[in-house]
């Protein structure tokens, strides 16, 4: 009965899915490169191995004719004066879009094409937010206490770059300054 | 800047998105033949046009590589037994799913294949559905008071075969029992 229709609930304020076919877990060593600050992230990262973002996703054949969708949960957390954020990508079939609906919590998502525009898009709930093809994108939470949750739906074929975004980094960072939320240029983006 | 990202808001418990590209209203006059008493479907047509449902689109390129979504507002009503619905399609690019996120309301889809088998999925809040491709898809707005909102993610690609399910309707209906909400199977319903 793979291609029955099927219904899951998301329990808000609660955001584990009623059904979950992958649970991925990504913990502050997955990060590694990523926030700017690299003393402060060793420092973190030899006290505790923190869980920075968690994904359920839900299970399709990966092809162009289905959705793939899912919950993404970015805990509260910083690394130095950096917000925690998930690792980012690319689609692999660059030329595929995602749409976002946000749950629950407050943060931004960081994007940039290949030619090097960058856009940044504050999140909060009850919103929805697309992501053209070609943008890479990441999440971050900038609520002191609450997840971010979103739930995220993108083509069956998309797939996942995360090579690029490790090796350059995106343009924009979002960060605590004193109190306010920034987002400054990223001194060590590479091109 | 067709191309860059964009968010826009569902100010629930208003349901009207702040970025409207397109809207449309279905009225009860667009919904001929579909509703099985057809003697209370002509004196409630001769005596007002009503609202049934209205959907929210966001523009995108009908493209395989692009998301098309909205938001779908299901008024309540009656017509004799049966509860106000969508019109209901298969998507022209029959290969093609759709996920809904159920914003607010209670109610029903109602799907089939082209082959013939049915299923009908209760909606409530915070509940997604997946409708896998191929299946045809009508949304039921059972309660009394409230309009059934859902927000809907399908491929650009899909297109909307109206004609098939104008022609033979659903296999299953979605009707107030004495007070009770039951399924039962459609007497008109023709293969």
């Amino acid at each position: 009965m793979f291609d029955a229709p099927f219904t899951f609930s998301i329990p808000l304020p609660l955001p584990i899915p009623s059904r979950q076919d992958n649970h991925i877990r990504r913990r502050l060593s997955s990060l590694k490169g990523q926030f700017l600050d690299t003393a402060e992230y060793k420092r973190m990262l030899a006290e505790e191995d923190r869980l920075v973002y968690e994904v359920y996703e839900i299970r399709r054949p990966k092809v162009a004719g289905e959705l793939l969708s899912g919950i993404s949960i970015v805990h509260p957390g910083k690394v130095g004066s950096e917000f925690f954020m998930t690792k980012g990508h690319f689609h692999t079939v660059l030329d595929t879009p995602e749409v976002y609906y946000i749950l629950k919590g407050e943060g931004f998502m960081v994007m940039e094409t290949p030619e090097g525009e960058a856009c940044v898009e504050p999140l909060l709930p009850n919103r929805v937010l697309y992501v053209p093809p070609r943008w890479a994108h990441r999440s971050v939470c900038t609520s002191r206490q609450d997840d971010l949750v979103t739930f995220f739906v993108y083509p069956g074929n998309a797939g996942h770059d995360y090579g690029t975004i490790e090796e350059q980094g995106f343009r924009k960072l979002v960060v605590d300054s004193g109190g306010r939320i920034e987002i400054i240029d990223n001194p060590r983006w590479k091109k």
